[in-house]
């Protein structure tokens, strides 16, 4: 065993770990403390850097000469996925991603409020000689479930409770459990949260059940991140050995865990008055949440462990601080899962006349086509490029990052979220440069960086901003001089080839559902655009880009996060939970992977719109 | 902490325990250890005597001379629920009731079978792109289960076990439960136990699912006897304090594991195929088990926790060796359990045109009347008086016990269990005997035992059998130099009350139900006497000491431990399971305690029938 002692900020955390575990895994275990490392640690993206203050340490690897200067290399630093511990050591860290200022956002619920956990009030009729049904009977007589289901423990806390609150007490019950018995009448006290577990992020709802209020709201980076940006990378981690799965489980559980406690101390909400969680999220992430085997989702034919909802008590989670009903929305397949459903129950396409089209972009791409009659979706391999991965300066939407760019005078203009020294681009950044570099014609349709002599008119001005090094030619979007990261924030030949994958997956998925359907383009009346990133992105710029057809754009609207939206709708409302159910069932997926008609249209759309 | 170390035969035991507990308690803490103390450990039975070898106590207490001989205490014997550990001691035990051979019976199951818990072998077709449903939605679509439950743990192992088993695997469920999965076809291993809960005996039944065979039969005598022979005194011990409760679970869940185990070892079948644990039982019994707070049990109102079947999961008891279902049948009221509607279920009463009585002595005397059109049924304070409590050298069923009694050449001729020294009497035993004093004259029918001067005859001859000390006159049923317990059997005056009790009310029992229905003795066609008492005593004598009507001799059939029955037919036929349901549904209770009839009968019942 050796100590980890780990700077950051004004934070200073120790560890005790085994010696072997790299410094990351070692930096991981301490509680909030996560380096971004989107490769999953395999020393092939570089981003784990840190710089080791004291302490011996292995000689540099070759993977790490590779993505550190000798400079940085000579001041101590190194890539922490990279180097086991072998001794006592000492490391200043500085990209963690703790506290990330995550833009979220949400719409308040306006249906019927009939919530999936119901707290009613009883005035028991005391017992006699002429009646003498049980204490259980007693209460379960004055409540409607349908087969009543009640807990060993719960049982055994009725008899005691019942005589002592001398039959005046406040049921707690879902639709067939009976979940808790309180004192009194507690009616008025009745929460539950909401949750959307996204790859990259996860936001959480804190819901007053009895007026439908958004009490709070609070979001984090998913503190998996550390073991692969993108759910591929994932699943590969569980599979690496006996205790991985369990390890990703803990970090997931451990996290929302603390997002509750958070809301419901931030809110004087006693952790007793919260009865239900419900969960949203992408197949994998609940398969890792509930710690089922997710192995057969990475390799085709791509097959989940399990797809249905999931009804349990907060009891199955060691360690959970709360005693809860702990609900999951279902999926509809290993890459369309329950926050897609939950996206179709936010937008209401499932019981429109019209025919919706529904894109989620977020570490994946999600489309949904269809309307009350008939639905299909699909996911692509959109990839996590516009949350920032694989784009050399890609940064989720965190303070810092440049989040638009415009043209102004013949210049880029960027603006960063929180006004902050940019530290690299988010994905509305991502689409913004590269709508103005098509726009401006510095960039051709096939995606290529044009010649500096074949650039005509006030175009040439930007040229300036292009610089060309062994990596090919990149657009400077702010000098170093200017950014918190004291280099160019740049974007490159590389950069656009990803956003052009992306984009092709994206267009020919629509393609793609559309010929499926029988139905075209024009006959679409709706688009969202849902998930972080369809809030924040430029529409325009989508358009231009050809990521969303530019004849839609009068249709779209950005959705915001529909699958955290229909997990609070949900939670609100057993019919809408109800619908979730319904709604999986009947949507039909369309596996791409052996699509030829898609695998045609993705070469297609490859290139961008001409102008 | 003390050390106690226990001998009893050539088996030797020590246990560490706080000092301030009794010797009592002390010894129920060791493994497979019970001393008898039918008053619950409250020094008024004088029951519990053991030898002291080594170590200091306190002095002996009153209720210990009360009970013991001066000689007694001079040897060191004391009561053990009266003396406080207070150092390391050494004790003699003879009188545990270890492997007591309890005689216990059955029948064959002869419906048709339909397990609760079945199992079916699948033959999954693989996944592929065009099928690709979820492990779990793979199995549950090949297998009826109308609203699909499965644990969180089950869904963990799926994945894994299904690839393993190259989809060619066994489902394990109950109508509405995926239990388990297993690798190839184990179609044919499916096991299940059934058990009833007596407050003095346990029964436990092994059987084979796929036949209907009872493979194997054990009982053994409830380990929490040392806590009270009756349900009232174990109410009352489980009210002492905190703990007490969860001792007397603790207690009674140990036992029945170690019967399961025991079963399962003997007939080298797996632990992992029994699949079912069928619960009957009283109704505090089946609160002990599930440690539900009786307390409401032993007052007026009568009021249990809880009296619906319950359906669990073992893994809601601590350590239970078994991973399978475990289900308990329903009661009716606090004092008529699933023992009783497990035994209209055997009898078949609830479908029968004719109008039966179904009498069970046990601990308590449960009585029901009726046919397929209605059922009423009550409970009566017999008493254990058959199971040998507060009759002086009462006993249960085991070896040594006299078990029958008759006048052979006018001298009273005894047999006892296993032929055996007599150790003292049991139900059946009592019941020939006092049948035997009636008819002979020595009693006259008020119960009196007459005097020298008013017996003539051939009955003059018995008297040589009567003594008279300070506790009035008695009848040595057995010389002390003929016995296993150096000292006379003897049946004395007020045995012979406590019999007349147990008469009046069970002969109350039966006409206040009759009184309730409207109907009279002779309409009844079937008179079921159950319980082990049922299946042993003389039917003769019974009618002879009026138990039972007279008129009803012919119409009387001992049926055996009807309450395994009916667990062992619920666990083979889903059917039969849902049965008792409706059983306990419409089987109306007749609270007898409040009923002005039933005490007037209860007066004018005390008397024995005139010879």
């Amino acid at each position: 065993m050796s100590t980890v002692k780990v700077s950051h900020g004004d934070r200073i955390s120790s560890i005790e770990v085994e010696d072997g575990l790299s410094l990351l895994e070692a930096v991981s275990k301490i509680k909030d403390m996560h380096i971004d490392a989107s490769c999953g640690g395999k020393g092939t993206c570089g981003k784990c850097k840190v710089k080791v203050l004291k302490g011996e340490l292995p000689k540099p690897s070759l993977s790490e000469s590779k993505f550190l200067s000798s400079k940085e290399l000579e001041d101590g630093y190194r890539l922490s996925c990279m180097v086991p511990v072998i001794g006592n050591v000492d490391v200043l860290v500085n990209g963690i991603n703790e506290n990330s200022n995550i833009l979220t956002e949400h719409k308040g619920f306006t249906g019927k409020i009939n919530p999936v956990i119901k707290k009613k009030y009883l005035t028991l009729s005391k017992p006699s000689l002429d009646d003498q049904r049980s204490d259980l009977s007693r209460i379960l007589e004055s409540i409607p479930l349908k087969n009543p289901q009640v807990s060993l423990s719960l049982r055994r806390k009725i008899p005691t409770l019942i005589r002592e609150s001398e039959y005046l007490i406040t049921a707690v019950f879902s639709s067939d459990t009976l979940l808790g018995v309180e004192k009194g009448n507690t009616e008025d006290l009745n929460y539950g949260i909401a949750i959307d577990i996204g790859t990259t992020t996860i936001a959480a709802y804190l819901i007053d059940m009895n007026t439908g209020d958004i009490v709070d709201t609070i979001s984090g980076l998913n503190s998996q991140k550390i073991f692969g940006a993108d759910v591929i990378s994932r699943i590969e981690y569980s599979m690496q050995g006996p205790g991985k799965l369990e390890l990703l489980q803990n970090k997931i559980v451990t996290q929302i865990s603390d997002l509750c406690i958070f809301l419901a101390d931030r809110n004087n909400v006693s952790r007793n008055n919260i009865y239900s969680v419900i969960l949203a999220g992408n197949t994998t992430m609940l398969h890792l949440f509930f710690g089922i085997d997710p192995a057969g989702i990475a390799v085709a034919p791509f097959i989940p462990g399990f797809l249905g909802s999931m009804e349990l008590h907060s009891s199955a989670f060691k360690d959970f601080p709360l005693g809860c009903a702990v609900f999951s929305l279902p999926s509809i397949s290993g890459y369309v899962g329950a926050d897609i459903v939950s996206g179709i129950l936010a937008t209401n396409m499932h019981e429109r006349e019209e025919l919706s089209l529904l894109i989620d972009i977020g570490t994946n791409g999600e489309i949904v086509l269809g309307n009350k009659d008939k639905l299909f979706c699909c996911s692509t391999a959109a990839g996590p490029a516009f949350e920032g991965a694989h784009i050399t300066y890609g940064l989720g939407g965190i303070t810092g990052a440049v989040d638009s760019a415009v043209i102004e005078n013949d210049m880029i203009k960027i603006s960063t979220i929180g006004n902050e020294k940019a530290l690299g681009i988010c994905g509305s950044g991502i689409i913004d440069i590269v709508a103005v570099l098509l726009k401006s014609g510095l960039v051709e349709f096939t995606g290529r960086i044009k010649d500096e002599d074949e650039v005509e008119g006030s175009a040439a001005i930007l040229l300036q901003k292009l610089k060309i090094d062994k990596n090919g030619p990149a657009f400077i979007i702010e000098e170093a001089s200017k950014t918190g990261i004291s280099d160019d924030v740049v974007f490159t030949q590389g950069d656009i080839r990803e956003v052009q994958l992306a984009k092709a997956a994206i267009s020919a998925g629509i393609l793609s559902l559309l010929n499926k359907a029988g139905r075209e383009i024009s006959d679409i009346d709706h688009l969202f655009l849902a998930g972080g990133f369809g809030s924040y992105i430029s529409i325009k710029s989508a358009a231009d880009i050809g990521l969303i057809p530019a004849e839609l754009l009068e249709k779209t609207e950005s959705v915001g996060n529909t699958a955290g939206l229909g997990a609070i709708s949900s939670a609100l409302s057993e019919e809408n939970y109800k619908k979730t159910k319904e709604i999986a069932k009947i949507t039909e997926y369309v596996e791409l992977s052996s699509d030829s008609f898609f695998n045609m249209k993705y070469m297609e759309e490859m290139v961008f719109p001409e102008y």
